[in-house]
């Protein structure tokens, strides 16, 4: 398979990227409709971020953002093909087969002010720095009312390129410490643009999460362990419990101590720190099989015949750029909050206050309904 | 100002407690129906705790907690005084000022099953063990549709005295690392039933944030600092830009990295690891300014002719049991997902996957508004 990659810049200088996989190639200059011309206010600039001397935790202040599109109507979608609609949209182009572009309102952008102090009221205890880094968005099809499990293994590998693609680019930018390539889907986890999407941070820190798997992989290590990520999946695979589906390369489980009422993980057999470093094998058979992965979701609480699509959260736990890079292996987690048709988890006093989860399921009962559903 | 504390068993063998604060007393023998005599089941026993290798989180697993009441019909309501409804509630008494509960539907229970294994599967990496501690429900009033702003000063005095007592109370018991006073209000967080409540927690392990905390408590002391929370108060104070309301004995403020769409911290000034430490000036003061806080919430995106009933959690940081009582400062933390009427703050990809925090306003933004809608 080829994927053929374009480069445009949009009216405000944001850059897009298209990636083909079929010929003859249906964007780039063919069917580009004209240079991108919308009288666009200059693109967005990077907002704040201060440490929070609690936790530790950098937090983005993104105060621009409350202006972003909420919900537009179909025929003003800004992902669909320039044209389709009433409005010119964020694609230049009458069709595309995926396509990623910087973020119009991102939380973080190389667009950095000069005018953010070192510390916030020049006390030490708040470190303070630009929110640089960079956000895009990667449509998944053209198809307005698709969905990431209706694509083709063809169109599914090449978003898995376009992320592999993204992630050597921006963890080559100056400043970026870690990757993050994720899909939020459904109204119920406050997703605003129905169009079928993902999203790829490039952080200017290591997040919160890594930090924490560093620590505790850097320390299985020092006892003897492997990488810790690699040596969760042997134990999943020797107790088999949680397994969901195994190929030749990947396999999907439940985690021991899931957190969420719908959570599961898919790791690669190999060490690889992120989707750059997948061969063309892994790439093959992560197509097939995250398909097969999101369409049993949808079976979760409903059943082949009448699906109850699942919000849900699939983000790509990646290496940092920097470091760490034999300790972190990749990994795809997702979640819901969907607890039964209607009834969503909500992160409340324990979680959301003091970190500490409550799970109204077992990781085992999650584990035989997603293998209940198999195709 | 006399409180009385009354103690009852319920049929299944749960405690509960009366904090009666005017003569004379309301509840206990008096007023009380009859002993329960309800057909319960025997009282909610322990689940299954496990923890996470990629997090070091332990994670609860209180699959049982899948049967609990939800949003039952107020003349049903389990928090009224019995003889009010239509069925026996919880509490068997025709009236009360403030009634703490252990709760019927526990997440941590100190009836424990002896089956829990040390490890899921055998797994080293995977550790195991009942879900053991403790849950009570603590109601405010007996007003089925009050709210904890609408207590009088006294009454919420007297919710004060009651997590000061259940504090110590708790903290006694064998196993408890720590005690988390909370409430969460609001349907758009998952309350489940209407009435003015809130929750206390007794864990078996000091919780992920306050792990956190110690960490970087500890190495702020070993850096030259204080104790870590009087330290950021102090130069919260100095800034005075977040500061909401300060008292003899209490400030409020939005802190300087604050994550939520409306958050604020009411911390003493004087260092007191948690409420069963307060002197009685101290807990006077707190009920005039917690009154005060969440009078303002209401009015945050609202005004004060027309509040807007804000959902937020309201959760007390206090020190583990055991340890780092001199390094964790007790701390009032409230936060809200409502950034707008009607727009909520979702915890999607960066936050819930990777942990990281991105805020659409500015924490001194909120502030402004929160000194804004003063009385």
């Amino acid at each position: 398979m080829t994927v053929r990659r374009t480069r445009d810049v949009l009216a405000d200088g944001r850059e897009l990227f298209y990636f083909d996989d079929t010929e003859p190639f249906v964007s780039g200059a063919a069917t580009r409709v004209v240079p991108d011309t919308r009288p666009l206010g200059p693109a967005g600039v990077a907002g704040e971020r201060r440490r929070d001397p609690l936790t530790g935790d950098w937090v983005v202040l993104a105060a621009h953002r409350m202006d972003r599109t909420f919900l537009p109507p179909a025929d003003e979608c800004p992902l669909c093909p320039s044209g389709r609609g009433s409005v010119p949209s964020e694609v230049p182009s009458a069709e595309y087969d995926v396509v990623v572009f910087e973020n119009r309102f991102p939380s973080l952008s190389t667009r950095v002010p000069d005018d953010v102090p070192a510390l916030v009221d020049g006390e030490a205890l708040w470190p303070s720095a630009a929110a640089d880094g960079r956000c895009e968005v990667v449509c998944f099809t053209s198809d307005h009312d698709g969905t990431f499990g209706n694509l083709t293994p063809t169109r599914a590998r090449t978003v898995i390129d376009a992320w592999a693609d993204r992630t050597a680019d921006l963890s080559a930018l100056t400043g970026v410490a870690q990757v993050f390539c994720f899909e939020n889907r459904g109204a119920e986890i406050g997703v605003t643009l129905a169009h079928p999407h993902g999203q790829i941070y490039a952080y200017p820190f290591v997040a919160p999460r890594t930090e924490r798997l560093l620590q505790l992989a850097a320390g299985h290590r020092a006892g003897g362990g492997g990488d810790l990520v690699g040596d969760v999946l042997a134990a999943e695979r020797r107790a088999g419990a949680r397994v969901v589906l195994a190929g030749e390369h990947w396999t999907a489980y439940v985690p021991a101590a899931a957190r969420w009422p719908v959570e599961v993980h898919l790791t690669p057999h190999r060490h690889v720190p992120d989707l750059a470093a997948l061969d063309d094998a892994e790439r093959d058979e992560l197509a097939v099989v995250y398909l097969e992965l999101v369409r049993r979701l949808d079976r979760f609480h409903g059943d082949p015949s009448a699906p109850v699509r699942l919000p849900y959260v699939a983000g790509w736990h990646q290496a940092p750029v920097g470091q760490g890079r034999d300790l972190v292996r990749l990994q795809l987690q997702v979640t819901s909050v969907l607890r039964a048709p209607g009834k969503l988890k909500y992160l409340a006093g324990s979680e959301s206050g003091m970190g500490a989860f409550i799970n109204d399921t077992t990781p085992e009962r999650i584990a035989a309904r997603l293998r209940e559903v198999a195709a």
